[in-house]
C-alpha cells in the first residue's frame, strides 16, 4: 500500500459537498470513482476538510491509499483524464508516509471569502462570488473582525449540524481587503467549526452595509448563541485555499 | 427618441456569439428581449464588436433608441432584472447624442486574451481561458508579438468569413505578459479583422511552446495567406475589454 496526497482544486457548483452523499454528486465519490477506474481498488479518500455544497477549493489536500505500482506522476495524469468532465482537478501528487493524513496531520487551514460588491448581477462570476450591491466599507469589516481573533466559543457562528465535540476554537486570522469592486475576506485556524466562516462574513458584511455597528460583531460572539447571528453568508463566495502540516 | 448607450459584460459561454442568429441564442437578442419587455418597443440594439460564440466581454459598449420616458438609471436596473438567468449584465447606462453609435462612433477597441499555462484540466475556469499544459516563454512571446503591431495587411490572421472591406489594419498594442500561472495577451487598435486576436495568440502561443521561432510571426504575417496561420486560440480565452469614443 502506498499512500499519495493530493492537492485537489474543484468548483464547488454541481456538488452536494466534498464529502460523499447519498442524494447527489460529491467530490469525494468524483475522485473515488476515478481512482476505481485506475486501479481497480476500492479507494477511500480522506481530506483536509469538508466543504459545503457550493463551496470551491483552490488547495484541498486529501489522501488515498492505493496497492497497485504507480508513480504520484502518472497517477495525478489518470485522476485527471478520468475526471472530466467534473471540474475538479489534481494540481499536485505526491508520496507520504504511512500515518501522515490529510485531516488528522493537518495543522492549519485557510479560506478566502469573496464578495462582489457591485450594483449589477454577476456573469462570468457567476456561483464564484457573493453579490453585494450597496457599498461596503471594507476597513469598518476589518475592525470589526478582529474582535474574533483568539481562542473564543464559536457558538453563535455554528451551524446546527456541526459534530465538533467543542464550540471553542482558535482563529489565528480574519483579514478583509478591498480589490477593486471585490472585497475579500481571509480567515486562517488550525479548524473551523461548520458554517464558522460563512457566518462571520455574514455579521462583518452588515456591518459593511452599516445594518450593524462593529461592537454589535463582538456583541454577537459574547452571546454564544445561534439566534445572534446576522446573515450567514451564501456557499458561492467560499473557497478552501490552503491547508498546512508539519515538515516531514 | 432617446439614444442610452449601454456597457456591457457577458459570459459568452452560452451564446451563439453578440449578435442575433436564427440557429441559436445571441446576447443581442437577450438585450432586445429585455429591452421590449421594459418598453414594448422592437428596439434594436448596435454594438462596438460583434463577438463570436464563446467570446466574452468585460465592458462591451451598444446602443438602444427608445422612445419611452425613462431615466437611464432606471432602464440599467430594469434590464438587468429581465436580463436574468441570462449571464448579461448592464454595467452602465447613460443618455448621449442622437449621432452618437457604438459601432461606428468607436475609435480604439482591446481585448485581453487569457492563457491557463497549467498541466491540469481547468475546473474554476472552466471556459473562461485557454489551457495549455507545455511551459510557456511569455517573454519571446512579447517579442515576437512586435512584428504585428503597426499598420499591415493582416490576411494571415483573418477569418475566411471576415466581412471587413480591407484586410489593412493597425495593430496599436500587443503585449504579452506573465501573471502567475496565467499568460495575458493585450491588443488594442481602432478595429480588428474576423478573428485576428485569436488568430495572433494562436501563432504567439506556438513562439512560446518552442514550435515557432519568433522570426515565423513575421513571415506568417508577410505571407498574407490564411495558409500560413499556424493556430487559432479556442475563444474560451477571448474577453472584449473596452471601447473607447471621442470626448463629447
Amino acid at each position: 500500500m502506498t499512500r499519495f496526497a493530493l492537492t485537489l482544486e474543484f468548483d464547488g457548483g454541481p456538488f452536494m459537498g466534498l464529502q460523499r452523499q447519498s442524494h447527489g454528486p460529491s467530490v469525494q465519490q468524483a475522485v473515488e470513482d476515478a481512482a476505481f477506474a485506475v486501479t481497480g481498488e476500492a479507494v477511500v479518500m480522506h481530506a483536509a476538510g469538508r466543504t459545503d455544497a457550493g463551496v470551491h477549493a483552490l488547495g484541498m489536500r486529501a489522501h488515498l491509499d492505493i496497492a497497485k505500482t504507480i508513480t504520484p506522476f502518472r497517477l495525478m495524469e489518470a485522476l485527471n483524464a478520468l475526471l472530466r468532465p467534473a471540474p475538479v482537478a489534481v494540481l499536485d501528487c505526491e508520496e507520504v508516509a504511512d500515518d501522515w493524513h490529510a485531516r488528522f496531520s493537518c495543522t492549519g487551514r485557510s479560506y478566502v471569502y469573496r464578495i462582489a460588491n457591485r450594483r449589477a448581477p454577476l456573469t462570468l462570476e457567476r456561483g464564484k462570488a457573493w453579490q453585494i450591491a450597496k457599498p461596503l466599507d471594507a476597513e469598518a469589516m476589518h475592525r470589526a473582525a478582529q474582535a474574533l481573533v483568539g481562542r473564543h466559543d464559536f457558538t453563535t457562528f455554528r451551524s446546527a449540524h456541526c459534530q465538533s465535540a467543542s464550540p471553542l476554537k482558535t482563529l489565528d486570522r480574519l483579514v478583509v481587503r478591498r480589490e477593486g469592486e471585490a472585497v475579500l475576506v481571509e480567515a486562517a485556524a488550525r479548524s473551523f467549526l461548520h458554517h464558522q466562516v460563512r457566518s462571520m462574513v455574514g455579521c462583518l458584511a452588515l456591518v459593511g452595509m452599516g445594518r450593524w455597528s462593529e461592537a454589535q460583531v463582538a456583541e454577537a460572539l459574547e452571546a454564544k448563541d445561534r439566534q445572534a447571528l446576522g446573515l450567514n453568508a451564501p456557499p458561492d463566495g467560499l473557497y478552501f485555499v490552503h491547508a498546512s502540516y508539519p515538515e516531514a
